[in-house]
């Protein structure tokens, strides 16, 4: 079993190395104030400690159905189950139902594809387009094992975003196919500008809809969701309860009441603004050091991904970088078929703006040299 | 899917309900005073909320390195590997060692057994003895298949312990025999007078350790942990990774803080004295109430377990308590092949006193109703 290079890079790297590799949060920006005098309060009661149901806590599901219905996506408590982390939701659900297979995004997320190959789910990978994956292809696979898995906001890794368009022909896909569409909305907070409407809610009950809160709260936390119809969620939630009885008391307890304190209205916005100017800054230095690095800017989400011109392997150059002290995840690694590429993701929200000017200027360095080599 | 009726019970059962039901620790011995304060200190810095190594915290793999190597049994950081609770540690072993199946215990711990048949390993149950499983039985089917799982330590559901004797043959089987036992000890703690030495302690290279801190801290952190060679754990961290990148980053430094403060060592010797005290309680009401229930006291753990005179059907006397506002487990719940009889378990952590006595005295008027009936 192989494991991800983004993982295994994240334990061997020095604190000197500079990341662009992994999805980390800014840690500035971790609310942890009010989630010690959230924790303070929380712990007077003995419950945070406590075993509680497989499905979450009852106040969690309210807050985050009520977050649906206040998108215009009418949703019940019923409809939500909590996991450990949105990674848990993948789990679970290519268990259940990804057996016979699923249509995949090519590139897609390395932590579902890891997960689903794990598990030995069929993968049809689809190539994505700047708007979305294309419908014909995605139907000529679709109609026949009715599953997929899809990122429609701010993708990992590419950044794209699905427009209104192919969401709602994707969402009729489904509902003519009888099928499932699993909706990864993880970074679906991330938008710097505005939000579109979930692919689920043109589909509510031909899809499941991952959510998580390491992208809006802290990812130490391990809390993501699924919203379905009931019939949907009944199988998952037996075997979230195999898995690991439920998610952590505390954890949910600390999410549910940084809802009641109303701090989400305030710390979203915060989130979103310096993550638009942080991806700003690594876009305007990639441009001026690589120019020969081509993408296009995201409008949210975590990740800038594009491609090197001049037919560089970007497994070599990720290597070499990696040596000099900065690193990136290199494109191949988001493929089903690993095959060498020039493509490539960088995070803009974890590393400084410092760590950006100077890592780029030696991501720069080395990509110049190694182009003179050839 | 069937889902347990234990923690089905959990979520219908009305807080007037007398449980003696789940495996639930007494709240009123949490440490919440002192994990509030390890909390407060801990978010002082940013690592408590961010993402983590999915193999653990380093300090608190070195804590738990610590502990083993303590209770004679030399172990290294590298040989632990944290868990989302024990029942992940159940569900990711099962699914890198228990494909071609494993010797389990009958009865044996309903979360175990779920999780076993929901990976679809082949069970080959063996009865439990007083001493622990008969050898030579355990032989016949471990020579073939080499795999087991064994709760040596106060068993769950029986209360158990296996002899010294035994944990030695059964370590000298799995190594004869080049396979693995997988000891859960997620009781062991739970002594009311003297330690045995681990079944690991005699094989350590053939066997994976589970732990926990369900019972010993808290088990709304959702923490427990796998011991074994490096070899063994490998593919058990590449599945780990994948099901949900790691495990709470808070839960493990609040943990790890927690042993750097020494408070273990003031905080196991109340838990053991207070189980011991309600254990000796229950088996007092049992015994006065219902003279008719034949069980023998544990030396540890959290369950009293025995069996019902007079042909009655637990299950149908289970339901009536219900009915009536108390409840306990029928055995027949944790035996693989589920036919009607006579046993039952009942918690005594959880349950207050008052509760004991008055639920005791509610189930013996329904038993002795029922009886009458027959």
């Amino acid at each position: 079993m192989k494991r991800s290079f983004v993982r295994e890079i994240l334990e061997i790297i020095g604190s000197d190395t500079i990341s662009f590799a992994g999805g980390l949060p800014d840690e500035i920006l971790f609310p942890a104030e009010d989630i010690s005098s959230i924790t303070q309060k929380i712990l007077s009661a003995p419950e945070a400690l406590q075993y509680s149901f497989s499905a979450g806590i009852a106040p969690l599901r309210e807050k985050l159905a009520s977050y649906y219905t206040s998108l215009g996506l009418q949703t019940d408590p019923k409809n939500i189950l909590i996991t450990t982390g949105a990674q848990q939701a993948l789990d679970i659900i290519s268990r259940v139902y990804f057996k016979e297979g699923a249509v995949v995004e090519a590139p897609a997320y390395l932590g579902a594809l890891n997960v689903f190959n794990s598990n030995e789910c069929p993968l049809y990978p689809i190539e994505l387009a700047d708007d979305g994956v294309d419908i014909e292809n995605f139907e000529k696979i679709f109609s026949k094992i009715g599953r997929a898995y899809l990122m429609c906001d701010f993708q990992n890794p590419t950044g794209k975003c699905y427009s209104i368009d192919k969401r709602e022909r994707l969402a009729e896909s489904a509902i003519r196919n009888n099928g499932i569409i699993v909706e990864d909305g993880a970074y679906m907070e991330l938008f710097f500008e505005k939000r579109l409407p979930m692919l689920t809610s043109f589909a509510p009950l031909n899809s499941l809809h991952i959510g998580s809160f390491s992208k809006t709260l802290a990812p130490g936390l391990r809390l993501g969701w699924i919203r379905g119809k009931e019939k949907l969620l009944k199988p998952l939630l037996a075997l979230k309860e195999r898995t690991d009885l439920h998610t952590s008391t505390l954890s949910q307890m600390i999410a549910d009441e940084f809802f009641s304190r109303g701090l989400f209205d305030t710390h979203l916005p915060k989130i979103r603004a310096v993550y638009k100017y942080k991806c700003d800054y690594l876009a305007q230095e990639l441009g001026r050091l690589i120019p020969n690095f081509k993408f296009k800017k995201p409008d949210g989400g975590m990740f800038i991904y594009g491609s090197f011109q001049g037919g560089i392997d970007a497994y070599e150059l990720a290597r070499k970088c990696l040596n000099d002290g900065a690193v990136f995840v290199p494109g191949g690694e988001f493929y089903t078929d690993v095959s060498i590429n020039s493509e490539a993701r960088f995070n803009f929200t974890h590393p400084t703006l410092d760590e950006i000017k100077t890592g780029i200027d030696m991501i720069s360095a080395v990509y110049y040299a190694l182009i003179e080599e050839m």
